[in-house]
């Protein structure tokens, strides 16, 4: 029977000092030890001896003095931007995306790797190159590089720190892929299912409240779902929160291989709306390709003739927008979240329709109606949410206080 | 722009006191303080200063020595169940249950409340009275009751304590009952869901470890759900968390007011069940009224016969727990748990049929099938979970270590 573990000293001042950084962070002009007081209930004399250990860490630099009524000017505190810097990595079945951050969370380098590669072990290779490679062009120092941070598709052993199956990435069964690539880059690595760590990227990045609470929806080659409740994200038992692929939202819809009907993923994905269109004839049946990056085309082909007024493209999207906000619903009513965020490659294509339509259907739905409104937002990270989140979690790691870091270590 | 906020010592005294006083009440045969820091990694002179503020507030007592050994025997601790005392009410359209719990978790009185009242403030008036009369009967000192922990269907508005609406509830709106009864009884009154009371006490009860990760699926008038993730039930954002009316079980299901066909609303309540079983022909067609008795007599028939061996009953029943499966599937699926608890009012009746269905329909739609097996467990609580639930979070309250506890206050 586990039972929980205490705190102490050390523990307290280790988060004490990343509620300071992080409300540093978080303070777009910089901010007074004072501000930084009251902000966070901690005393006078704490936040002096956290801000003076930050200073010399070289985290935080003075940055001017604030003249703010009557009084001795108050000196300003600013995050150090290129103190320290961290590495996102998306993989996904097409491409791999490398991102490169600094503190501020600011991407400094960016990176596509296109492969076929399959084998996990010349993939992990692939990638170690490609990190090597961003890290010389953007000349940053090795000694200030927190770690990389690994999206990948679910389901992961996140103990093992392996990927499991993931259902297209070909070849690839119980790959230690954080212990390999630790091992072969000689940093550490955090492995996280994509989705989570889009949600990481969304609630880093964000202006939300720190405590912020919203379902993260990933479009891309397949639908995910992420939770952020209360400003922590919630990866689940296994690190396999979200798995969404089986929601029924269309009972009228097509047979799925689980035996339902109108299941997220062969109504929602875009292979499953392109197919629709080529079956329907909105879109030509002749396909050559069943690619991802086929696919990709034809989809970005629907979303450029709805915006350009056809009509047939224009049903069939608005279709597609039923049937996310049915699965938006039934995430939300069950979440009991403030509001729904929506993001992943799929997401500036598809932005104009679903803001349009999304809104009024997810109100109708909203058991919660009374209590307050379910706000729907798109994301602010951008395309990149998977890799620019993998890297957040790797500075989140640095600089967010976790409550459960308090605890005593076993 | 909210910022976390930072602990301090006082903070952590409280916290680390919970710590242990929440492992000395989950020990069954007491235990010692050098096993009290081996538990909870405190230092063992913390441990001795907390177990002598407990000792003093009379919480916890000396219980004979242990010879483990060599050395000097252990002096063993235990909860003293009769210092504290809770009252959980669990609020349900046909009735008012109420129970009694000591320090320990045990139901030491116990009550039911049939009414037909639904004017709220002279429903407010029976719970009042039955809560003197409960008090009255178990003879417990007024200043050992920890306060009054209320389940109630949802959705409330939890900042406000207010009931809004509930479905089952005639002429209730926005009713603020944590405040009417808290008035009333002069003792602090906590509101909560009714399917997250019952989680909480399956929590607390259970045998589970301290950072057991469920859902609760309450099988009641309505069917709702709830999560414990790592020890923390999940109440949401404004405590709703665990509406599932809507999602979709049965694609070849009846019509739904929502506009979907197959929602849980509309297949598997046990008023769906009998309707179903009523147009089927396997229970006449005769019932005279459609209130929760008469539903709730009709489905009781329908379980004896399954259990007396009646073919089209039974059928009946296992379509139901098909239906379950899918309900359950998605849940466990989206929020990656390791096991699933059933309870509420129908899980005794259901019990026999669920365990021998259940388990084999869910781990075929596990898709984390690779990482670890879906366990699927009944309630260790019974059927009052709800009452026994609402009166563990009063005891929570001052009992459990909970990490946002250690945050300064606003």
């Amino acid at each position: 029977m586990g039972t929980r573990r205490g705190t102490n000293l050390p523990r307290m001042g280790d988060f004490n000092q990343a509620v300071i950084l992080e409300s540093i962070r978080r303070s777009a002009d910089g901010v007074s030890r004072i501000e930084l007081a009251e902000a966070t209930g901690l005393s006078a004399q704490t936040v002096t001896n956290i801000t003076r250990r930050l200073l010399g860490d070289g985290l935080v630099a003075e940055a001017g003095r604030a003249i703010n009524g009557p009084g001795k000017p108050r000196v300003i505190l600013r995050l150090v931007a290129d103190s320290r810097f961290s590495i996102g990595v998306h993989l996904d079945p097409a491409v791999i995306t490398l991102v490169l951050l600094d503190l501020s969370g600011e991407v400094v380098q960016q990176r596509v790797v296109r492969t076929n590669e399959n084998d996990p072990r010349r993939l992990v290779e692939v990638i170690a190159q490609a990190v090597e490679g961003i890290v010389a062009d953007a000349g940053v120092d090795r000694e200030r590089l927190a770690g990389i941070g690994v999206a990948v598709p679910g389901p992961l052993d996140a103990d093992r720190g392996t990927v499991i199956d993931p259902p297209k990435l070909h070849g690839w069964h119980r790959v230690p892929l954080r212990a390999v690539l630790s091992e072969r880059t000689g940093l550490p690595v955090v492995l996280e299912k994509d989705t989570s760590a889009a949600a990481a990227g969304e609630l880093w990045k964000g202006t939300g409240p720190a405590d912020d609470t919203f379902v993260f929806l990933y479009l891309g080659t397949g639908i995910g779902a992420a939770l952020v409740m209360r400003g922590d994200v919630i990866t689940g038992a296994s690190g396999n929160f979200g798995e969404i692929g089986h929601i029924v939202v269309d009972p009228d819809g097509a047979l799925c291989g689980c035996g339902l009907r109108g299941c997220v993923d062969v109504v929602c994905t875009p292979q499953a709306i392109v197919e629709e269109a080529e079956r329907e004839g909105v879109l030509l049946d002749d396909r050559e390709g069943n690619d991802v990056e086929a696919v990709d085309a034809r989809f970005t082909e629907l979303c450029d003739r709805t915006r350009a007024g056809d009509r047939q493209a224009g049903q069939l999207l608005r279709r597609a927008a039923v049937h996310l906000s049915v699965l938006i619903s039934a995430l939300a009513n069950l979440l009991d979240v403030d509001r729904i965020v929506l993001g992943g490659p799929l997401w500036s294509r598809l932005e104009p329709i679903c803001l349009r339509e999304l809104p009024a259907l997810i109100d109708a739905r909203n058991v919660t109606r009374a209590v307050r409104p379910m706000a729907v937002d798109g994301t602010i990270v951008g395309d990149d949410v998977g890799a620019v989140g993998a890297a957040c979690m790797v500075l989140d790691a640095v600089l967010t206080p976790r409550a459960s870091d308090l605890f005593l270590a076993e």
